[in-house]
Formats: structure tokens, sequence, C-alpha cells
């Protein structure tokens, strides 16, 4: 607390992301990383773009992002006016909190869900009302239909991987076209149908997705937005008056590059959906309860056995998954799918601390 | 304009960073990038963060950009935390109007300094007030004697590259114990004095620099913020509700390396502070008069010809140089110090303009 601090500081409750373990070899589980290195392709892009003695690394990168933009934009078969990139889908996000869903009536979201959403609505001094999970953790898009500023959750939702049919997304944008709908598409690579397609038949329809996950690129902070161009062009304005250029030059080569290998992509999200059945199999077979998954994630509890314990024990063993203290969800784990042999060891520490347990 | 805007867009007034030319080889003299490239040691450092085929970069980025804050806090004597890393020193800007800045009283700065100020206040609502220079451009300690919630102008001052001396910043900083002063230092090592040795004695004072300049990085923005540890925490309390990880691994790195490499540093600066006198005195030369200058530009104005003018001949002969539509300046021209060859092209043009005239 200081008397410099402007007032807003004081009434923050910053997110807290998962830990990045300074050790050698972690089997780490608790940040949705995917287990795969990005496509050879993006290597080769950074590499081209450090050409003569690193000449274009002194010049600024281009503000509007214009060549990525437009290779997503073909990839998805859409206009580059209808693409915001930005640093990571966390500053889109933020972005948009600022942009789009600040307004008279509250935002709407859901009550388990990812949780930087409630620190963005106090930065921007956004009203929200969190709208209840069903008790297998779906949402009903019918509980929704209530006044609102905005409505945002992900698909698949956060921290459960839990999916919701396109079809139910389609009737809530339908309905509510006094406001934006947005959808964060963070893990929808891994199984989830994107809304992407419905942009042009809904001008309140935002998209968000991030190159983090299913594109093996969290180290290089990209992520996009899709919409009506009258939607992306509120976020270049809120970005423009804040900072003009948040991709470097690398950053977006890199991204470029991993849209241009749709193989790699391709053959990636399939193996970690193969792993995530493996992995589902294997925790229900030791007694867990899953959420069904369409993420690179599962949320799992254990009736007999404390999750905050779990974890504990799981670190020693420098295994690392999260958990969240927050209501409903803390006898929960979020485990990130890695490769086969970090969920067999996964599954071998559970089953050893199972058997040596005293609660 | 949309119904499904947040209120504060309309209201924006977006920066409008300059020009990038897609011209292969333009004469860029419009953005005040610097004309060496970076350390081959910031290279290798990349180059290095890509092995075993790039797996660092499917991870996350360290989120407090920790070793790279110990490097530029050790190359400064001063500690980790009293170091703010972002995405470029326009990022931490606008982060700092809205952490420190946004209080009862309005913020001061210069009439004439950098055009992103404004654009922050109207972004955050921030409450400002403008204090003019004096008829040479100088910035006049006293006349920042009132009432305020912030005082904020770069040293060298933008666009012009005045310097103010240090002394007149201790005074005022002392003077002003009741808000935060913030001196932007995006030019300082091209000839000014650096206010960062006084933060340890004033707990009000928040000192900015950045990368893109004398450290010849534009293109990977990564910039910094130094002060009081209480100032840096409600600097942090902010970026960790807006975005965890603005820099990714390789801007990182990237910085870090530059650091590492101070006799590169050192001969840059010297090569371009040399060419600015020489551009310096070629411009005199020509008959403009020049603003004495402690950056990596000259500002600059002729009696005799049209700024406007001026502007469109050069960008004809693909030389770009910058000029704000603004009061009092609206007839100078912003001119980055390049190599001596393309200062060169630039008083061979002028010259050549100057002998065809037809205002």
């Amino acid at each position: 607390m200081s008397r410099y601090w402007s007032d807003i500081v004081h009434r923050l409750t910053p997110y807290v992301p998962g830990e990045q373990p300074l050790l050698a070899h972690p089997v780490k589980l608790n940040t949705n990383e995917n287990p795969y290195p990005p496509s050879p392709r993006v290597l080769e892009a950074i590499r081209q773009e450090l050409a003569d003695a690193g000449e274009s690394l002194r010049r600024y990168p281009d503000p509007t992002a214009l060549k990525l933009r437009e290779t997503v934009a073909a990839y998805h078969g859409i206009r580059a006016d209808q693409v915001f990139a930005g640093n990571g889908s966390d500053e889109v996000l933020a972005l948009t909190f600022q942009a789009l869903l600040k307004h008279d009536k509250p935002l709407l979201f859901p009550d388990i869900t990812y949780s930087f959403y409630p620190t963005y609505a106090r930065l921007f001094d956004v009203d929200y009302r969190t709208i209840p999970l069903d008790d297998s953790f779906a949402i009903n898009v019918d509980d929704y239909a209530v006044a609102n500023g905005g409505i945002l959750f992900p698909n698949p939702n956060a921290p459960t991987g839990r999916p919701l049919p396109l079809a139910d997304i389609e009737r809530l944008v339908a309905k509510n076209a006094d406001s934006v709908t947005v959808i964060d598409e963070a893990y929808v690579d891994f199984g989830a149908e994107s809304a992407i397609g419905l942009i042009d038949r809904f001008p309140n329809l935002l998209v968000v997705q991030t190159v983090s996950k299913s594109r093996s690129l969290a180290g290089m902070r990209v992520g996009f937005a899709f919409g009506n161009a009258e939607l992306i062009d509120a976020l270049n304005r809120v970005k423009d008056s804040f900072n003009s250029y948040p991709l470097d030059r690398l950053a977006q080569v890199a991204a470029r590059a991993a849209y241009e290998d749709d193989a790699w992509f391709r053959d990636t999200c399939a193996k970690v959906i193969a792993s995530r059945e493996r992995l589902a199999a294997g925790l229900t077979a030791l007694g867990f309860d899953v959420v069904p998954s369409a993420a690179n994630l599962l949320f799992a509890r254990h009736e007999a056995y404390d999750a905050a314990t779990l974890v504990l024990r799981l670190r020693e063993r420098e295994i690392f998954v999260r958990r969240f203290n927050a209501p409903r969800i803390d006898q929960h784990l979020r485990i990130s799918v890695g490769t086969d042999a970090e969920c067999g060891l996964l599954l071998d520490a559970l089953r050893d601390i199972f058997s040596a347990y005293i609660g």
C-alpha cells in the first residue's frame, strides 16, 4: 500500500499463473502446455528473421501484424479485418474486457471458469455476475437468458475441459443480439467445435484463440480474436491507445509458420487427444471421477484422497499438477495432458501415494 | 461506432506510430531506430533458446522475467525488486498511467512531448494539464510547482531531443514528494544523464527505459521501469491483472544478452552521437535551425521551406522523416540519426529539393 498508488491498485486481485519450476526435468502437468515442441518450420522462420546479423531486430515490427493476420485469416477462410492479434490470448481478453464488455448491465460468466476473468473485471471496473454450472459442470445456455452487458466463457470450459456443442452457442448468440458473446477457445483444437464459422452471421460474436496450447508456442505469446470488423476495430482502438507493438518480430514470424504447418498441428493434437483418453482411463481405474474433456487437460477428483495433499505428495516427486482453492472445485486436480510417458509417471506416482496414504 | 463498444472506445484518440515502409531499402529516419544491428551476443542467445528443436518455446516464459531483471539491476547497481520489465517502454508507460498517475489532481506533462501521453490519459481517464516549454523548447522545472497527481516527461524530451540537467530533475523530485515523477529515458543513452542513481533517495521517482533505441532491439519489445520497490509493486499488480506474460522467451534472452555486451552498446552509441553532430552541422549549413539534441534524433526547422512539403519531397526519394501536425511544431522535421551514409543521402536530397523548390 502506498500513497503513490492509483486507487485501482488497492482493489486488484492479481491473477496467479501456475508455477514454472526451475527443476531440470520436472513432470510439468500444471499449466496446460503442449508436451510436443512446435513445428520445425517455426524454428526455421525465426532463424530466417535473424539473417543479416539481426538487421531486422533493430527495426520496429509491423504494429498491425498484417502478414500474420492474413495467414491466419486464410487458414480460417475469413478476412484479415476480422482478425485481431495480441500478446497471447490473455492480452486479447484484457483488451476485450476494456473495449467490448464494460456496459451498464453486468457481464455474465460461469461460477467455475478461467480464474483470470474476475481479475480483468476488477482491473477495468466491469460489473459482473456469475452463472452456476450444473452439477456435472456443464454450461446450460438457457441460464444466460438474463439482462446482460456481455457473456463470456471458454469452450471447452476451464478448468474442467468440458465442451459445449456449437448448436448451443449459436442459440445463445442468436438470443443475445444486444450484447457481445465472447467464446474463449484456448483449448478448442483438442476436440471441441470452433465458433469461428459463425462470425459472418453474428455481429455480436467474438472468438478468442491462442497459439499457446495446440500450436506449442506458449513461450512466444500470441493470441487472436475473430469477429465482425466493427468488434475488431474496437480492439484495435484500445490496443493503439495502450501499446502499438505488442508482438515482436520473432513472435509474428513464429506464429505465422505454425499456421503454415497444418500437418504438424494435426498430428500433435491427435497425439495429445490419444494420451488424454489413455490418461482418463488410467485415472478412472484408480478410482478418480474424471470430467469428460475436449481439452488438453483432465479435471478429476477422488473420493478417498484430499486434493491438496495429493498436490503436495506429487510435488515431492517433482510432478506438478494444479488445484484451485475455490468453492465446489477444491477437491479436484487439474492435470495437463503430457506425453504417454509423463502420464505414466503420474499414474505410477498416484498408485505409490495411495499405497502409503495417511490423510 | 457500434452499440457493442464500451463507452471508452468512442472517446479514444489512438496513437499513430511512424510509418514502416515496405520498400526494400528506404532511408528510414522516421521512427528513431538505431542504424546499427544488435550485439552478436543477442543473436547467439536467441539461437541457444531454440536448442532441442525449440523445446523451450512450448513452455510459458518466466512471468516475472527474473533473470533479465537481475541482469539489468546488476548493470545499474540496483536490486531486481527495483526493476519492472514490460513489452516495450510504451507498455511500461501505459501500466504506469494506470498504476501510479491516476489521482484527483491532474498529471502534468509538457505541451510539446511524446504524443502517446495524452492518448494514455484518455484511455485510463487520467486528468492532465500541459505545461508549455519555453521558446527554446526547454523544460523549466519551476513551472511544475503546482498541485499535481504526477509529473511526466522524457529526458531528453521528445520530439525535440533537448536534454534537462540531472540537477534540475533532482530539484523537481525533491520538491514534489507527494506525487510520482516519471522520467521517460528512451533516449538517455545518447548523451543525457540518467536519473536511475536517484531512485534510492527518492521513493517518488520512476525512471523508464527501453532497449528499442540504444540497444538496437526495437523489433523485440522490451522496456523497463526503475524505482522504489513500492512503485514497482504497483506496476506488477496491474500487469498481473492484465497479462501475466508480456515478454516472450526470446525477448527475455535477447534483452539480457544486449546488457551483457556493454562494449557493443558503448560503441554503437558513440557512433550515433558522432553522426548526429555531423548531421546537425550539415543541416545548419543548409540553413536549418537545429534544437540542441542529446538523443538519436534532430528536431529542425527551416525558415524558407514548408515542413510538410519537405516530408513529401523526401518521401518521393524514399527518404522518411517525421513531422507532427501540432501547435508550435508543425514547421519542424524530426529526423532520426542514421549512419553517416544515410545522413549524407538526406543532406544531398535536401540540397536537391531546395534547388528546385516551388513552395
